[in-house]
């Protein structure tokens, strides 16, 4: 029996489950085949290139009729890419670490649903200001870019700021159990990232997925290094949660002589991810890798995921009866 | 109707609930109204002070007939403060922050229960090596030392690696949305610390407490200047998290000074401790504090965490009825 929330209610799913906009990995093939498997699938709109953000929207577009959306870096995005984005008529936007305020009043113009991620109590009420239509409380397990509080005690506490606005939980959640707890907390529904980055439909090298199967989250660091050598100005507040490679290892500590080699430290780093050298390659990703152990089809994930959580509810239903 | 799990089946309990031993906080008187709730109330032994535990074990021994129970900073242990602790029955002995090996043979042929909390992967190994009858995964969202690790994924990671040894979540449950959620993670209880910090029955300054009941999550801090200025040698990967105050701000990034200044420094802040000046005190809280608006009777906490942990968990029942 399926678990009804806000959620689910607003997009007609099965199961309380949103796969996370990872930049880069959450591409068109993946954010269709989510929807298409009863949850809500988002695009990776990422730093807002154009073309990509033209080639992966075209793909969703054409590969479902199901409900499904397009997440953006708030402080990167542009008139241009979202009118773009628009004009494929996504069911839902979120935005992500930036003031949502500027682009609310053409998302909502547009018919979508707003989503905004926020990291602690003060993205929360400026969520509500933004007029949000769902707040993604982010805790700092996630894989990627951050704050600095857990999911455990911000999802219950970004609840009750925001009732009765529907708060979905992320970051750490890979599981039934995690399903489950989220909805215990007060969430509405799950935003998982990490574990459909280890999907078959998810973009990035068969071998970067393979390394968050086989990895722990006890070998997750939080990083700035990728975006320095990128050159992507973050806020100072949000690193990012990686992979722990021999990479990160060699410069994490010195990031000022980084910045000198940014040029070549790039090309290096463009190369690891291209050829899936997991020494060289930035694998954003969560400290729910434990719970990973295998890379599987996203649809096979939702129903998985979704039934896990519908029978840990039931379970616990029976320890007091 | 009680949620019945291997925790409340060994002792007895009405809830799966248990009082995180806090040094300094979690006194005999505490801990017995804990028992007396139908929770395990632990006393926090610390560094071991002997007067200090003997004291507040003969509280707990007198105050309940009820399973009780003392926890210790592993590293800090020595067998005369063990050998006292012993000698007043408690039911359980948990350990944290350290090779637990050394202890367990006494611990376990005195008939306690052998709790271990851990903060990552490689301390549920060395917990299920020194034969623990309960692992406690403890996030980093947590009041006073711990890890690196987040409650969320830790608690599912550390269930599948230590089964069939039942894990408690601790760290960030404050509520009964917290304990329902420990539960949908595979744990057989929680936890739970700063929310009965802010008990009536706790020791610490009234001020302080009210200061956990008027603080956010967004407010705390990790540091170790405590550490250094009592002259407590912490292994280095284990800061604390504490209520952000003046104290912290100015000497938080001035720890050589500090050092050199030791004797002073632990004066005022031993006097802003007793005097509840929370601009100069050592509040160890967690990132629960949102979730926490007043000081109360801890019977009353304990009674209402229970309920409302059973009602969530009801409640997401119907959700998919």
């Amino acid at each position: 029996v399926p678990i009804h929330t806000a959620l689910t209610r607003r997009f007609a799913l099965q199961h309380p489950i949103v796969l996370a906009p990872m930049g880069g990995v959450s591409g068109g093939r993946l954010a269709a085949t989510v929807s298409n498997a009863g949850a809500l699938g988002f695009v990776g709109g990422g730093y807002g290139d154009l073309a990509w953000v033209e080639r992966e929207l075209e793909l969703v577009a054409h590969g479902t009729t199901r409900p499904w959306g397009v997440g953006f870096i708030t402080w990167s995005l542009t008139p241009q890419v979202l009118d773009l984005a628009l004009r494929f008529k996504p069911c839902a936007v979120m935005l992500s670490f930036g003031d949502p305020v500027p682009w609310t009043t053409t998302i909502k113009a547009s018919g979508c649903a707003l989503f905004c991620q926020v990291q602690d109590r003060a993205g929360a009420a400026a969520a509500v200001t933004a007029g949000a239509d769902f707040v993604v409380a982010q805790g700092t397990e996630a894989g990627g870019h951050g704050g600095r509080r857990s999911t455990f005690p911000l999802v219950p506490a970004v609840a009750d700021m925001v009732a009765p606005t529907p708060v979905l939980a992320a970051g750490g959640v890979a599981d039934g159990r995690g399903l489950a707890a989220s909805i215990m907390l007060g969430a509405h529904g799950a935003v998982i990232g990490t574990r459909f980055y280890a999907s078959v439909e998810a973009l990035g090298h068969e071998k970067l997925k393979q390394e968050i199967a086989a990895r722990g989250g006890d070998d997750t660091v939080r990083t700035r290094l990728f975006d320095l050598i990128r050159g992507h100005s973050w806020p100072a507040r949000h690193d990012g949660r990686a992979v722990s490679n021999s990479f990160i290892a060699q410069w994490q500590d010195r990031q000022p002589e980084a910045t000198r080699h940014t040029a070549e430290l790039n090309d290096d780093f463009r190369q690891s991810q291209a050829s899936g050298d997991v020494d060289g390659a930035m694998i954003w990703a969560g400290e729910c890798m434990d719970l990973i152990r295998d890379v599987r089809p996203a649809a096979a994930l939702v129903h998985e995921i979704g039934v896990a959580a519908e029978m840990a509810i039931r379970r616990a239903q029976a320890l007091s009866a």
